[in-house]
């Protein structure tokens, strides 16, 4: 199919990680090689900025803000959570597309947005407005389908693992007392970020740290978790817990929820398991436990992020790129990986309607029997996702991150009322 | 005053820093200097070892377990909480020093071990027993008596002050809605850790997050907190609070307090002040709250620790050593600095009985009056401590670890039956 002359928009949606901005880069490096790509604009704070004509002109940044761009935490261009209405608001984005020439559009998510992007590009394509849609992956949670892995997931858990095992280092010089530490992790739906912190046992040490991890996959039982403790207490001078935020007692209820708050699409806003758990150790076994939560700082740790996920998020944003130049539409770009020698992600694409709201679990195959752990299949499909270590430019001691200067596109329209 | 030949022993103590092990380090290397120093043991478990004749040989690792030892997390001879009795335990410790020709003992730990070792050096002095006996500061606190700082604090605040700059980042992106992030840190009588966020603030940027930090040093009043958060939220998209675990409300009674277990030295066992804070702005104020606990990954953080911090946690064992050889004894090294020019670190002695117990709080004259920030005193204090970025070795994506072999010395007594 031949080209699509016009301008391009990129938008950022959903919770941050520590390579959103690696794809945007891509992208935008991308973009640059293509003539039938005349402005590059981004949307601030995802589909919202498209509602609000919010758009910024990202060939005025100055290439050193791009250089840092790469490594640089939170979503550079603004995210949202937010759930497009009915038509309304897909005919004003048709209205925001048409003045500004829109012909390309990203967006950088999960599954809801996604959802979003595919909803877009199908009514565009209903209204005869020519447009190339292409979803770029991105979620900590690795929970989207059709991709090997999503961009962000290897960072979280590079980080995660590190810090078990320098909390294992801790832990272990404690000396002449049990000792129990909870450590709680993201992970709503999913035990991807839980399973991941396994990573910081060393090959052929089964018995180091974390020695359980409670998984949203596994029902969980409080007399089996007790037990399981005891169990490693007896062979190990303490015990290392690593929990996902949202377990799910056998009925498939949430075991502990911090409020009763949800977000715009429904999902339950989740927390203090780890909390929970320290009381039930505490309260049953009367070992003295401390608790960690690891909350924002674990989705926006680019001072200790993956280069090989770094690698994948930009190489995501260039696929993206290309695949909307050689004429695809409703996809998202997916990674895939090649096994035959060493490890090296690959990109696909996949129908965005086939992503869209989807969830992929720790396949059972990978947990272990005792419901406690996992085995050999997930190190040998999560660890190539760590390597490499990226170090952010520092100054004065800290990392120094991009921000972006955000010209404003001047406006065409009058404000929206729908939002 | 001439040397004492004989053997040297070196214990750990407290809670773990990300540099205690290179205080060990620089312990060792100076040891080897001295022809007066025969043998280089190890405690296990800090005094405990020494009360159950638990000894080590150091000249039993390798030398590359040594190079990695330098930044490993965790006390690599193990640590203790542990509060010597009367007059039997100190009969003990003799009865363990003589046999084994203990003449040269190095403790490594906060003010509760500052006092055991200089408990430990009058009783020797009054029985008559040849000893030097030196302490060597440690603590992620900051709170001892009579040194510039202590090994350990500068890096736990490389760390904090890097993990808010990077949930700023992330909380900057959020978009369309007030948002409350509440990061609760360590310190459980001052304000020290909870003050080092502020260098995540960029110079000349005091509108950037953290924009409250809660310290144990001013006391805690609901509506004042309120009050600024939605001043804060007036101004700022966001609002970042980093508070200490400690807080104590205007009668000095904890604000909240997760259980009510005490250690051997009569300390409460704090936490859950980030989820108390959470709690209060959501019922009074209705805006949605993300809480952090950084726990025990704070004091364990070795791959963002601080050159600065490791490099005067080792200067720190060797002038221990040199203190001792030269004659010294029932001192403490403390760290003072070199203003002039560039800042260095340089050591000097002080009485343990001076340190012992006592506790620094931050100055009041670095608070700034707002209750909620400290001023520039506080920066010119603190920034210099954070320099430098160390990098342990990494295999496979993870920071590896040194552990010591911990070859045993041949025990001479029967065991203790006091502990």
């Amino acid at each position: 199919m031949e080209a699509l002359d016009g301008n391009l928009l990129i938008a950022q949606s959903g919770g941050p990680t520590a390579v959103i901005n690696a794809s945007l880069t891509g992208v935008i490096s991308e973009a640059l090689n293509y003539d039938c790509i005349e402005e590059i604009y981004g949307s601030c704070n995802g589909i919202v900025g498209v509602l609000k004509e919010d758009l910024v002109d990202l060939a005025e940044e100055l290439q050193q803000t791009m250089q840092k761009l790469r490594l640089t935490p939170g979503a550079a261009l603004g995210t949202c959570r937010f759930k497009l209405g009915k038509g309304q608001d897909y005919e004003r984005i048709l209205q925001v597309f048409e003045p500004h020439d829109i012909r390309h559009f990203f967006y950088i998510g999960g599954n809801d947005s996604q959802d979003t992007a595919n909803k877009i590009a199908a009514f565009a394509q209903e209204k005869g407005y020519p447009i190339r849609v292409i979803g770029i992956p991105k979620t900590i949670d690795n929970d989207l389908l059709h991709t090997d892995h999503c961009p962000g997931y290897g960072s979280v858990i590079k980080y995660i693992a590190t810090t078990i095992r320098e909390i294992a280092a801790d832990n272990a010089s404690m000396g002449h007392h049990d000792l129990v530490s909870i450590i709680e992790v993201m992970g709503r739906d999913t035990g991807w970020i839980a399973a991941g912190a396994s990573l910081a046992k060393r090959r052929l040490h089964p018995e180091e740290a974390p020695h359980l991890i409670c998984l949203p996959e596994t029902p969980f039982v409080a007399a089996s978790f007790l037990k399981a403790i005891q169990q490693v207490l007896k062979r190990q001078r303490f015990c290392l817990v690593v929990t996902a935020e949202g377990l799910l007692d056998p009925d498939g209820n949430y075991v502990a929820t911090e409020s009763s708050s949800t977000d715009q699409f429904g999902h339950m806003q989740l927390g203090g398991v780890g909390d929970y758990l320290k009381r039930l150790v505490e309260t049953n076994l009367g070992i003295k436990t401390h608790s960690t939560k690891l909350g924002l700082a674990q989705r926006a740790a680019a001072h200790c992020s993956s280069v090989t996920d770094n690698g994948a998020a930009f190489l995501c944003g260039q696929a993206a790129v290309k695949a909307a130049v050689s004429g695809e539409t409703r996809k998202m770009v997916a990674l895939s990986r090649n096994e035959a020698g060493s490890y090296e992600s690959e990109t696909k694409l996949v129908p965005l309607e086939e992503v869209a709201n989807g969830i992929r679990k720790v396949p059972k195959e990978w947990l272990h029997e005792d419901g406690f752990s996992v085995n050999h299949l997930f190190y040998k499909y999560a660890l190539p996702l760590i390597q490499g270590e990226a170090h952010p430019p520092h100054e004065g001691g800290l990392p120094l991150f991009a921000q972006l200067k955000k010209a404003r596109v001047e406006k065409k329209l009058p404000p929206y009322e729908g939002i």
